[in-house]
């Protein structure tokens, strides 16, 4: 597999990122992606204090690859969610869900390399406008929090990649080896994978929601909650309820109110399969199998190779 | 740029199908597409039947190369439009809104090659099933009427490629020459192009579309009218209007009624961008230019060519 530059620069094998998700990448999941020669990501913004400082603490006990955290600058502890990372060792920051000029200089000048997830190019502008070192641009058809403006993978790789100078990671739809190849093809520097990851024995996700994940289909994924904070969901009783609600013009406040809070933990970690919000990639319906994290790797390298093949057969 | 064995079966230098659009890709732009070594394709599905046979002829006499013919199963006259294509020679069908069982096996039999279009993985599978010998997988950044499922290309392509065993064509968001390299990568074995076509000096759209076109942004198409039949809409007056109603929880007989016929026709060919009806991919927001059809091919092909150093670079 291709290295590129920022392989150097993570100081990781191959340019495959995994990407934090809430609830679901805990320290198993970051040292298991790190193992396998990819950057292991703790996603963190669920994390109390006391668990983020013992899940980077652990996942260092797994691995002595480096490791980052994903952090969104949403919640109230955020200052303190930095300050223990640092302390921890963590040298590459993945923010999200707040202005990348907040805390962008502050954690390069503690020697921090400092990347924040978008979806758009002017907001992927704005991001290297404020100094971040690399952006995360992620398609429509990710799982979890997404974009206001629906722009797909396929439209914003090549677009955002020629425009930028700075190192741009493609997230949204990729699992497969062809898709890894492609996303460097249109001049991405990295592949983020979340779903497929997340679909792997090492992830926290609950067993229930897992088992939920590989009977679904492609067409079982949805953007929801647009008029509060749009989020990709896989379709249960709650996904139905939301969906019902948009369809009779619900309001924001309306929203928000049958949401609630909790539901996210409750779905996707303790296993509410009913009632709880699970957030998954459109990719989902085409992953049939939960498996170690080294196997995912391994199919996806030799997939890689396939498709290589396809093009460059000389 | 590679060749595919498609190529040779439609007998185009390129992998790549200029897409069948309604009202805006006549005889000039199908010729001027063929003549550039693509696919060129009459977008029928708008014409009478006297124009439809007029404007194969013409586009016969700007070209000796293969021309297609793009028809949407849903009109009345689809018998005698069927019946006229293959009178003035047409050997290539691209059908789209309706069963490909219909009429597939009727045109086989007149030694015609049949393609049909779809949105997801199962329909694709329908369309191999019907005995189609081809299908185009359309994402959902593509422009004009949209699948249900919302499935992207980035998605749809390197799966339905994996799993059907005739030629798949990958379509939706494509515009760049890196684009077309990471599509052929994934397992398409052509790539249709519509939005960027659209924006030539051949196509029939009315000069103060193809301007707003020019000037759009990123976050400037809309996927409207779920209710009825999705479509991907630029913005203008009557895209909001729709986007008022869709918000307020507007039922299809609403949307149908606010919709009244002929508003593509008045919006895209005769250019009343305000209350017009403006088909687009969210691809047109990264173009800024109208030029020669002939010129988009060449800068596709240099395009491809970076792309490929960029991965193969001995």
């Amino acid at each position: 597999m291709k290295q590129t530059k920022l392989c150097a620069e993570l100081n990781i094998k191959y340019p495959i990122i995994q990407a934090g998700m809430v609830w679901v990448s805990g320290a198993k999941l970051a040292a298991a992606a790190a193992n396998a020669g990819c950057l292991g990501v703790i996603g963190a913004g669920s994390m109390k204090l006391d668990l983020l400082r013992s899940q980077i603490q652990k996942a260092n006990s797994l691995t002595a690859k480096p490791l980052a955290i994903n952090l969104p600058l949403l919640y109230k502890d955020i200052e303190k969610q930095i300050e223990i990372s640092i302390e921890e060792g963590i040298k590459i920051f993945i923010t999200s869900a707040g202005s990348p000029k907040k805390f962008t200089k502050y954690l390069q000048n503690k020697g921090c390399y400092v990347i924040h997830v978008t979806s758009s190019f002017l907001l992927a502008k704005k991001c290297e406008d404020a100094g971040v070192n690399a952006v995360i641009i992620e398609g429509f058809e990710a799982g979890g929090h997404n974009g206001r403006a629906e722009l797909t993978s396929l439209v914003l790789i090549p677009e955002v990649s020629k425009q930028l100078s700075i190192p741009v990671i493609a997230a949204g739809g990729f699992s497969s080896g062809a898709s890894v190849l492609a996303g460097l093809t249109m001049g991405a520097e990295a592949i983020q994978i979340g779903t497929r990851f997340m679909m792997t024995t090492e992830s926290s996700a609950h067993d229930s929601y897992k088992n939920l994940l590989v009977e679904s289909g492609e067409e079982d994924t949805f953007l929801r909650l647009k008029k509060h904070v749009p989020v990709r969901l896989l379709k249960n009783k709650f996904e139905a309820e939301i969906a019902e609600l948009e369809d009779k013009g619900a309001n924001k406040q309306e929203l928000e109110n049958h949401l609630g809070r909790g539901r996210a933990k409750s779905g996707m970690l303790e296993g509410d399969i009913k009632d709880g919000e699970l957030e998954a990639g459109q990719i989902c319906g085409f992953i049939k199998d939960i498996k170690p994290l080294a196997k995912v790797v391994e199919d996806i390298l030799s997939e890689y190779d396939e498709a290589y093949k396809r093009i460059y057969n000389p």
